[in-house]
């Protein structure tokens, strides 16, 4: 139950270990097509670029930025928490200036200071913003986000590595331009590889550029005479095939359960677990409504030592949860409700389990009240 | 029997079936430093940095140039294949110039040829060259043209990608500085990551660089917070987990057989696969010295329809063998003998098949002759 990667499904970990066939056998390349249109579904989209690119979430995240952006080129990074520090990066790595919109940690990014920052740089090529904040859980708007853009001419850049089937996101519909996910998160996937997808006009940049890509590996002009349309599958790196039988297993069980099954499964459990946190006195990093069901962060009680807890976790329990991250490194908790580790057993427990470590460590909290209060949480559900 | 992916052991599906776990799990992080020792013994080296790239062989190569290279610099590439040139356009990605040294494809490396430019190119910082080259089955002599390198300042960055495990490769001795290979092909393990192995001078150019690496995801000042030595393991990006299950098994075996016999093993195969070959009067690519035993290229008999062979031999024996590429396209097949598919049922097997399914075809060869060949090849080797 940590920030990913989740627990991993059974029926993927078997799909994974099928004997190894060659990436331009024709059973795989018929998986290949399969597997487009299933992440089609997973993102919400008719995008005809919908593959997964060969390496984690930050080679997503990277394939976006190294295609779209140009030396000289202004993209507007939202940043309120790690990874759009991360977005920073990568802009200035492609020769481009990133405008900042800096928000607090542990917020949704301001549309409104957006807004003025599209203003005030007109030149702006592409707005960037983190839909699903991993390091402190918090839900930014990608839907205005994306109509700000559009109202002001820029692309979007769109980091969905934790919400991808997690929680609503529909990449078509919003008219997000470039996004990225990740496996291991709510798919409950192995890592290693990163979804995306791009709309028309997205791809009609990265076609018409000044400059090659400076990445030969992430160059999508390359990659999708392997992954396009058109029938023709041209070698350019030899796929991941065992990582890709896995994604296709994980993206035929969000299929089979409803992608909009699954939002409302981790808004359940997450209520459940919320319930549980309150009534030990455990308060979360973000404010109610910006906050995501399948990344609960919360303040780590005073006087408490954050790594022997989770040490005492992992080791009596059996149990991961994640610490802080960047400015919130040894200050938070980050508790996963990913995918298949989404479920009421989980959920109850690690409320059974902290409530256990903490009151056996004279933590200030109110003990004993948590599981009931999750359960309490579940029986008004049903 | 393709360029690979090889066959992979099923030892490896099945460790790399075992349930995620986080990858900073102190579990994991153990796995991680039993890992760098084992690479260090299949690359056979002592430097201190050899890890995987969490991406295939392609990622491999291009974290070896962005890391090394800068706006500016000189380097010297060999082509002798297809990968010669996708080294090409690594150098003039990362804004550098690339020093062709051409050579015929299907040929070695000409020693000569290199010493020439690098005398003609002083100011050259790095010679780059494919060791064994998958697209034609061409060895180079790596211990001359490190030897070459050093002689004239320069750092060697080295495609290992086939030869890993399949023949000799002698990292330290030889004095390579940056190195990367690939799981999917002597290792025998699945495809998506990339060993490397870089030299201390290699890495103190890496440390001192006047740019910062124009790939984040790539860039080892911030993945060697996650696999570097020193103890600590920050988190970069999210590792593999699963695939590096993989990666340690496929290791595990190799030392479990030792690198040595490993080498051997590749050799004596690939001589009963010849044996088999001539008698039915195919003829190689390569000249006898210069061939790879784990990556066979012959001359597809005139007359002969490339693709429909391929197919026959995949509907009828289950057997996979490569075409061409670039160059070579159409007018070669490439059969891989290549870690746990490097074995005397694949050699009959192979050998069989392709002598039935070209005079089924009514292909100009000396039909019926190969198995008893190449099993008298083996008789003599016992």
């Amino acid at each position: 139950m940590g920030p990913g990667p989740s627990d991993v499904n059974p029926r993927i970990l078997e799909a994974m270990s099928r004997p190894t066939i060659g990436h331009l056998d024709p059973m795989f390349v018929q998986m290949m097509d399969e597997m487009k249109g299933l992440l089609r579904y997973a993102f919400q989209t008719d995008y005809d670029l919908a593959m997964p690119v060969s390496a984690p979430g930050s080679a997503g995240m990277e394939t976006c930025f190294v295609n779209l952006v140009e030396p000289g080129d202004k993209v507007v990074v939202c940043q309120n928490g790690v990874f759009g520090g991360r977005m920073k990066e990568n802009v200035e790595r492609c020769g481009a200036t990133a405008v900042m919109v800096e928000d607090e940690w542990g917020r949704a990014v301001d549309v409104n200071k957006v807004e003025e920052a599209l203003k005030a740089n007109p030149d702006a090529k592409i707005l960037a913003f983190v839909h699903a904040e991993t390091s402190t859980g918090a839900m930014s708007d990608a839907k205005a986000l994306a109509g700000l853009a559009r109202q002001h001419d820029c692309l979007t850049i769109a980091d969905t590595v934790t919400s991808l089937g997690g929680c609503e996101l529909k990449v078509g519909e919003w008219g997000l331009d470039a996004v990225y996910s990740g496996t291991q998160k709510c798919l409950s996937c192995v890592p290693g590889l990163s979804p995306v997808t791009f709309s028309e006009r997205a791809l009609d940049v990265v076609k018409n550029r000044r400059h090659r890509v400076q990445s030969w590996f992430l160059d999508l002009n390359l990659v999708l005479g392997y992954w396009g349309s058109g029938g023709k599958r041209a070698y350019h790196h030899t796929a991941p095939v065992n990582t890709l039988y896995a994604l296709h297993e994980a993206l035929v069980l969000l299929q089979e359960e409803g992608v909009e099954n699954a939002w409302t499964r981790h808004r359940n459990h997450h209520e459940a677990l919320k319930a549980g946190f309150e009534a030990m006195g455990l308060n979360f990093v973000v404010p109610e409504g910006e906050r995501l069901p399948q990344l609960n962060a919360i303040t780590i009680p005073e006087g408490v030592d954050d790594a022997a807890v989770r040490t005492r976790l992992l080791e009596e329990y059996n149990l991961e949860i994640g610490a802080g991250l960047g400015a919130l490194a040894g200050r938070v908790w980050r508790v996963g409700l990913m995918g298949f580790a989404c479920n009421r057993t989980n959920v109850l427990n690690c409320l059974g389990a902290l409530d256990a470590v903490l009151s056996d460590m004279g933590a200030k909290i109110d003990a004993g009240r948590a599981v009931e209060a999750a359960m309490a949480c579940y029986r008004e559900q049903a």
